[in-house]
């Protein structure tokens, strides 16, 4: 039975250039990504924020994938988050060239009424303080899962080190997991959140891979507890955009969740590797572009033949 | 039944500092590190070159796991390849404090005539003119695999593409794919490698695990071809030191092919797990210490214990 998906974060008008090309004032975003990627698996309600500039063409991309738009304040006015990246080589790491915050900077989520008895919900990159204050809205979430970044590791620690103890997971990159940590084996720095709050970490590792770090979810009955599963990326050949490569691996991730309403540790696997296969798509071609012509069979598909690379 | 195993490479005797302590002069190089790791699985023969001060207690380390050294040359009055490093951080990255080829800046290999019918060879890191010496003595092995590094791919390209067109599998690191391809993706630098003559591409990714590209090895009868093979590298949180870890994998996944005697696909990326697993226990102590209370039952124990990790 799906449960209900509720994501929090930012929507944005991103200026890309890559080594395939240039793009202006692209729809994107955390939340954007999320709810995109989410909403193959599951009815997604977005909660963000964007400027009286935001493109009819964005909106559109996000209605025709059925998002719930309840909650997507429009700021009269007000002007679009705004960032400005570049990849070079191996697209591994973007370049920021500039970042507008815009309305972004002053948002203060509202959670409608409707979307206040949210089973899931999932806290896209934001300040930890707006994060918790989403939390603060909802009534009794079955799942909580956060995402977090460098800045607010840096600039909100406190604020942040008392999110995770309101939360069942918590997202991060590779960097962060050890900045975060204060260690630079990552296994160990993840099992050193898991201390702080977090029923399970995921260390996201861009082209190669994520990591799962599990102490507080059980497993199927009669099958043995498992604590940890390292899954690589799919080996892709087509990488146009890495854009919203993480954002879209946890959409797809927690839209598998949602959609089977489990939260053990088999399922929370399984939803990992849907992420994976999920984000694999979104970086073959510019900003939300490639969702626009996808497929849940081209998605159960591709889920097929990267379990089968794994089959040794 | 099992296929003799010849390895042809270094062995040195290397001063490292890790994080967690120092050592000197302790017994490694590429052939040492493939042989130890290969010995679990099946019989070794090894072909390399030390100097008179090489200890009695670094060929015992050979000699206990029952490696045949008829091919071993101790070139008198000389001194043994020393190799001084040190890692830092993370430990992703070697840096190199110095360098003494001593005897192995001369080395010819000799393959002693009871090694010359070897059926699978193995040409640890070593010039490609080197290695080509060594196919040209030996009869006619059912597998060649060859390691190669940046060194070679900038001074002796020329060579290295040749010996290319008489190697069934190259195993290389991320970083040199990319450079000997010229293309920053690594499926895509995999699949030109392997348009250069070898039927399968393995990249040694590190922490990140590893990737194996093939076209040219077939698939087991009624099974699909299956053509490539991301693995996770095991998650260790006890890491001392990552020296020898690339030839560690390439001898667990080495023997492991020796010991079955069958070179399809689906025994490769099992063979590419047991690599893995194998090099997961050379990392958890300086050199090859770990080797020494090691034993196939704890190889074998994480190995399966790696699959389930990945049983989504």
């Amino acid at each position: 039975m799906s449960a209900s998906l509720l994501v929090v974060g930012s929507i944005a008008l991103d200026t890309l250039r890559t080594p395939f090309g240039d793009v202006a004032d692209e729809p994107g975003g955390s939340a954007a990504f999320f709810s995109v990627a989410a909403s193959f698996f599951s009815p997604v309600r977005l909660v963000g924020v964007v400027g009286e500039d935001f493109p009819a063409a964005g909106r559109k991309v996000l209605e025709s994938r059925h998002i719930d738009l309840a909650g997507l304040q429009v700021v009269p006015g007000g002007k679009t988050f705004r960032w400005h990246g570049s990849y070079q080589g191996a697209m591994n790491e973007a370049k920021t060239e500039s970042v507008h915050l815009n309305v972004f900077g002053d948002f203060r989520p509202r959670i409608p009424a409707t979307f206040r008895d949210s089973e899931i919900v999932f806290l896209a990159n934001g300040s930890p303080v707006t994060q918790a204050s989403v939390l603060d809205q909802v009534e009794s979430p079955a799942l909580v899962v956060a995402d977090t970044m460098n800045l607010w590791i840096e600039t909100q620690k406190d604020a942040l080190m008392a999110l995770l103890g309101r939360v069942d997971g918590l997202v991060l990159n590779e960097g962060e997991a050890r900045m975060l940590a204060g260690d630079q084996n990552l296994v160990a720095a993840a099992h050193k959140i898991l201390g702080w709050g977090p029923k399970f970490v995921v260390v996201k590792k861009g082209e190669h891979g994520a990591l799962l770090v599990n102490h507080g979810l059980g497993s199927r009955e009669g099958t043995p507890v498992k604590t940890i599963c390292p899954l690589p990326a799919y080996p892709s050949t087509l990488v146009r955009d890495p854009t919203g490569a993480g954002d879209s691996f946890a959409g797809g991730m927690m839209g598998y969740l949602a959609a089977g309403g489990k939260y053990d540790f088999p399922h929370l696997m399984r939803a990992m590797a849907y992420g994976t296969v999920t984000a694999s798509f979104a970086i073959e071609d510019f900003g939300l572009r490639r969702f626009d012509r996808l497929t849940i069979d081209e998605i159960d598909g591709r889920l097929r033949e990267y379990h089968e690379m794994l089959e040794f």
